[in-house]
């Protein structure tokens, strides 16, 4: 197998109803490791740091650092990167060249910072949710996040309950181009009317929903608020949190969200359904936006 | 919501078939920050530091913290464990006691090293797959695991297709106990007969595997050179990589295996098996162990 790619064949032995069929064909979804690094000036000398390893399913690297850093809180607009490289390669920021980079197989990105921001360094050595002042708990994790998120805006974004029902199967029908694993997560981004607008996989969920965030972040199109999203597994803090940060009023997720899902989600106005599929779904909170 | 228990009450609004139900009660999977601490000695002093934070299901804290030093090989036998505390209650190494730490909601957890123990505080920094030498790829991330664990015995444990085929719904029967929410992954325990030994819940897989090695490194019970792992999702390569380091021979997943986790199992001579569901499963690696 080969790194570098979203997909990698192997030989399999498959065995059903006691029949057994050997060494046939099938494809994995590629895991690698990705090391993403920025580079910063201080006192006018620039200094790199590795931030990141996730382990992410190559092919959008860039705006995966780059929505892993917006959803961190580390940057906010899109002035304060200078450039995205991708194994000595200069990117930019334009998106096409991005697939270019990850066509070069290297498993480290660095994203240059404008000379000018005014980077927390202690936010990079630890998460929203650590706080050495009150200790580890859900409420000083969702308490954190109120110094760097907004309240979302309840007023005018609305969405038909047909729409909320036919997220899935939008989905699916764009995954049947993508997935023929079985083993990737999708985030998706829709139109009040249920189009969908983009699809990133992964088999991290959080990395699918950072490379989401990340295209639209170099779009140009922050922040997200007349977007639904869909996730194709469970809803947790850490997809709340991001999605949050990105400015998204409405996250349904295929699965069940988790408790503090539901507190964040409520403290900040978002909506979050849950169990979207088989013709129902459950809203945990936010329902006001679903007509 | 409260904090410290693995069951959280909510009200929920139901959509389904066009028809809405308002306000009904239901249960969710908690979701809470777990800081895991280590307490040890340098030149006579001793030395706290905090290694990591999970957002986990309060519940098997002790199990948890012990399963992850041991799966990132910063712990290897019983005797290096002092004691286990769990915010200022002095837990030992009895099972038992753990549950009552939990029950106390506290979401720091300290692990007391003995005094001799040879600790790599370079493995504290950074995990497995960093190797400053080489570069991020998934090769350097296997062979860095050469150092720690040794490759499968190929003799002796044999295990019938008709086991295999039976491992999810032997954990189902336990999980009707247990996971109401459908928001938690399982990780489960089975010997050769398929009697299911241990099974543990969590909303993040890799807390669920470190709980049942933590369960049965507690219960001296290491290493697991005669049993097979479910786990109720994807196979990654760090959950090959945590039941590697417990000496697990054979890891069926519910669900689809990637590209770098079929690698890792086959440099260590792991049965790695994928796709276990509708009489059906996939064996990728090892096929031999399966008669």
């Amino acid at each position: 197998m080969k790194a570098g790619e979203s997909l990698a064949q192997t030989s399999v032995t498959r065995v059903k109803d006691g029949d057994l069929s050997a060494d046939l064909s099938d494809v994995l979804a590629v895991e690698e490791p990705l090391e993403i690094r920025i580079g910063f000036a201080v006192n006018g000398k620039v200094e790199h740091r590795a931030i990141s390893i996730t382990m992410r399913t190559p092919g959008e690297d860039g705006e995966l650092a780059i929505g892993f850093l917006f959803t961190e809180g580390i940057i906010k607009s899109q002035d304060q990167v200078k450039q995205v490289r991708h194994c000595g390669l200069k990117i930019g920021k334009v998106k096409n060249t991005l697939d270019r980079a990850a066509a070069l197989n290297s498993n480290t990105i660095r994203v240059d910072l404008a000379e000018d921001i005014d980077l927390d360094l202690k936010r990079l050595e630890r998460h929203f949710y650590t706080t050495s002042s009150c200790g580890v708990c859900g409420k000083s994790s969702i308490e954190a996040l109120q110094t760097v998120a907004d309240r979302l805006n309840d007023e005018g974004f609305r969405v038909d309950r047909d729409v909320v029902h036919s997220l899935p199967q939008t989905l699916r029908a764009s995954q049947d181009v993508f997935d023929r694993t079985g083993g990737l997560h999708a985030s998706a981004l829709y139109n009040a009317t249920g189009e969908l607008e983009i699809v990133r996989e992964d088999v991290g969920r959080h990395n699918a929903l950072d490379k989401v965030i990340g295209a639209m972040f170099l779009a140009g199109e922050m922040p997200l608020s007349d977007k639904i999203l869909l996730v194709s597994g469970r809803a947790s803090f850490e997809l709340v949190q991001k999605a949050l940060m990105a400015g998204i009023p409405i996250l349904a997720a295929v699965g069940a969200p988790s408790s503090l899902a539901v507190e964040l989600a409520a403290e900040f106005g978002m909506t979050l359904i849950g169990f979207v599929r088989d013709g129902r779904f459950n809203i945990y909170t936010g329902k006001t936006r679903i007509n």
